[in-house]
């Protein structure tokens, strides 16, 4: 299998080196990921200013290309101008810390991996619940084995699996459950400080409220110690919305 | 009405500037919008670095709060710190050029929408197709007709209207149409240069391929010279692959 990884920590991330570790065993991997930190920018792309792409190694070994852009970039990036072809899979992480319920929204591990299902190509998003991860085992085990069930099975055009990993160690672990996303979401808080200067700027900080208390919504499922597989796609329709509002009679509105 | 405004193509664009004289109209309008452009930067919201809020004033009135963030951290920074409160619309736009298909998933203009709906703010987003807009009459009457129409129904807890408008007179528009999100989309090309010390760089570019051909799509509809509105929402769960993959039995995968 020819696998394309990328993530939005960045390249010199502990995450990605895993999962190339783990990925190298299955298939032909190549690494395109953002030069510095991207969380939470959600599905941005570089249009403003022009991208440069940069040949990074590792001890000295060569380990991909570092791309001075989002994680929606080094997707595109890779796919047009690198590989130059369609890969099998785009596989993206394993980043440090969960990207479930409405974090998915602004989550940029999940965006390289959708740029990728926009493309027509299977993808996963892989991500282990705690910022200082301790165990990466499971979740490099769970990936290579969805990478093969998916080579297997197949995934339809559009949709890709967000996965999220308990940092816990595969005894611990309780097993895959399929998911939704759940509803959970960010209480946000600006932390106001004032500069040196006297002036005024804030942080944005929060608690992430959770509302979700069924095993078939991620946030969770990853609580209660399982590895929740979302199928997720970027048909944003609200369905149920576009039925009701065929009663409103817009057409005659203006 | 208590109505916040925000958009992506920054706080001195000619289309916010419409849509505050349009909807003041109708309503008490707080402006809360990018100091600068913020096209494609999809639902990034700021952590890596904080935020600051600016008055910002227009041939000598104050016009509104400018934040040196993205179109979604606006929407939490006028909501959670200048107004304090939920206002009962949030109405992001006029975004100068159209948000159809999977251009949606890009757009600054619908984060900001999104990122009210995500609050429980009932939201549009509006966009006129193109990018030098020659036309705001049309969007303008649309977006008011809109907002009094939501006040009037309400709108599903999650759920915002993506509104795009030809950029045509009024005369030639044929009328509102409801819609779903379309399957057109870019194929990307990298314009390859090199800068004057001798080293490569990239460029985004590409066509925007139309594939849809059906008025109940968004992008054909606009093309059609109607005035497209598609109720869309976050939950990104692709539901039928949910139920396929309840075949799969993943949760013996581990």
């Amino acid at each position: 299998m020819k696998i394309l990884i990328s993530n939005d920590d960045g390249i010199d991330s502990l995450g990605i080196f895993h999962l190339y570790n783990a990925l190298k065993e299955i298939g032909e991997v190549t690494v395109v990921a953002p030069l510095s930190e991207q969380s939470a920018v959600g599905h941005a792309i570089t249009m403003m200013h022009p991208l440069r792409v940069i040949k990074f190694y590792k001890d000295g070994d060569f380990f991909g290309y570092a791309v001075d852009g989002t994680p929606a970039d080094c997707v595109k990036m890779g796919v047009r101008n690198i590989l130059g072809f369609l890969p099998d899979i785009v596989v993206s992480g394993i980043n440090h810390g969960s990207n479930t319920a409405t974090s998915v929204i602004y989550s940029g591990t999940v965006s390289a991996a959708r740029e990728a299902a926009i493309m027509d190509i299977p993808a996963i998003a892989i991500s282990v619940t705690s910022h200082s991860v301790s165990n990466f085992a499971t979740a490099c085990e769970a990936v290579k084995k969805l990478v093969l069930l998916i080579g297997e099975k197949g995934l339809k055009k559009g949709t890709l699996l967000n996965v999220n990993v308990p940092d816990l160690p595969a005894a611990e672990i309780k097993g895959m459950q399929l998911t939704k996303q759940g509803k959970s979401k960010w209480d946000d808080v600006y932390e106001k400080r004032v500069d040196p200067y006297g002036k005024e700027y804030f942080w944005l900080t929060g608690d992430f409220v959770e509302t979700d208390d069924n095993l078939s919504l991620d946030q969770f499922a990853v609580r209660q110690k399982y590895v929740s597989v979302t199928p997720i796609h970027f048909d944003l329709t609200d369905h149920e919305t576009y039925d009701e509002m065929s009663g409103w009679k817009i057409d005659s509105l203006l």
